[in-house]
């Protein structure tokens, strides 16, 4: 009755690489071994990751707009072709970059909110930890608050799913902050998160600009906070 | 004793135009009329609206980057060549563009503005014609809010003085409000003004970009008013 099927390991034998630190062993016709090199995969991982902050220091600096792909394989000692095994053109490199840098950011802002449950003191360090990101980074800040605006396909074609989750972290808490009796009850939350989100966003871009030196984001942050606060409490 | 020098016209009289609409006699090796041709000179200004006005329907149809200087002269009925003598690209039009309508903005807000002497119903009135323009010219709206952001000329190298004009009406009602007692005396004014224009212009590119309906213009300036207001009123 106990028929144990023997498996028929035919030994094909033929081996492939799917993409670099993905290998295949290929047994028979319907079989086959998948094994990751992990070791390769680190290599391809650290790659891709240099080729995104090399991206970051050219497209800062030259403008997107003006950077080739070439300078910012330059500036990742990798050669022209390698950008196209990770990106599709520069639109997608910039993409990419974005996607990466905003799940840091994303973990940053849930990191920093973990352990507060007061909605005012949440707003107030969301607005903290915005603005040490920039501070911590400007290259970065620069290239998310100027260059990302000049790509039509960033603007226009692109579902920024990341966007969105960050502007969900403020709805979130003015969500919380009116359930609890700390805001307006009748506060337009999706008007609200918008209107939080474009105060702290231009006056960090304009300090990145270096357009008015006459602040710093300390004060921006302090001055923001309160004035923010005051605006959605309930009376 | 009397001697009067008598003129000597030599009427050399060659006569040239200087540009369409300006016209120089010249009389002699050191005198000559220039004289303008109002009927030229409206022609002239009427052909340059003519191209600003299709440039705005061509940068808000097809984006300022993908939009060609042989589109807007189809629209607005021009040969190619004749944009070229009243800009000298693409970005130069843009730029033009901008200041025209600026010019435009600004006198609204002054209109708007100058018969009502209190700081907080200033700071109402300035948000609700700031909405006010965004409904009357959505195309407009759409390249101001957009398409000037991805000409990397405009946001770089462009000494923008009617931002900074527009930027100062703002700053103008917050300082009187602080020196009435309205508003916290301590109120960094640099910082304000750009929060409220950040607030502001962010409600209303996710209004124009469509990405979010679940408001109107009128919910936002009626929210936007009262939040912000909250927030710098004195204690």
């Amino acid at each position: 009755m106990n028929h144990i099927r023997k498996p028929q390991i035919t030994l094909i034998f033929s081996n492939f690489r799917f993409e670099k630190g993905i290998n295949f062993f290929i047994l028979n016709e319907r079989s086959f071994i998948m094994y990751i090199d992990k070791e390769e995969m680190k290599q391809k991982n650290s790659k891709r990751e240099a080729i995104i902050e090399a991206a970051v220091k050219v497209f800062a600096k030259k403008g997107f707009y003006n950077a080739k792909v070439n300078d910012v394989a330059k500036a990742a000692g990798v050669a022209d072709g390698t950008i196209y095994l990770y990106f599709k053109n520069k639109d997608d490199l910039l993409i990419n970059l974005f996607e990466d840098k905003m799940d840091h950011i994303l973990n940053r802002f849930a990191a920093g909110l973990q352990n507060i449950h007061d909605p005012i003191e949440k707003l107030k360090t969301f607005i903290h930890v915005y603005f040490t990101l920039i501070e911590e980074d400007q290259q970065l800040a620069e290239v998310f608050q100027v260059e990302l605006r000049q790509s039509a396909k960033f603007l226009k074609d692109y579902h920024n799913q990341k966007f969105l989750d960050y502007l969900n972290i403020i709805a979130g808490i003015v969500d919380e902050g009116k359930r609890e009796g700390f805001f307006r009850p009748t506060l337009h939350t999706d008007i609200i998160k918008l209107m939080i989100f474009g105060a702290i966003d231009e006056v960090a871009r304009q300090w990145i600009l270096g357009a008015d030196d006459k602040y710093s984001l300390e004060q921006a942050s302090q001055e923001l906070s309160r004035t923010i606060v005051d605006g959605l409490l309930a009376s």
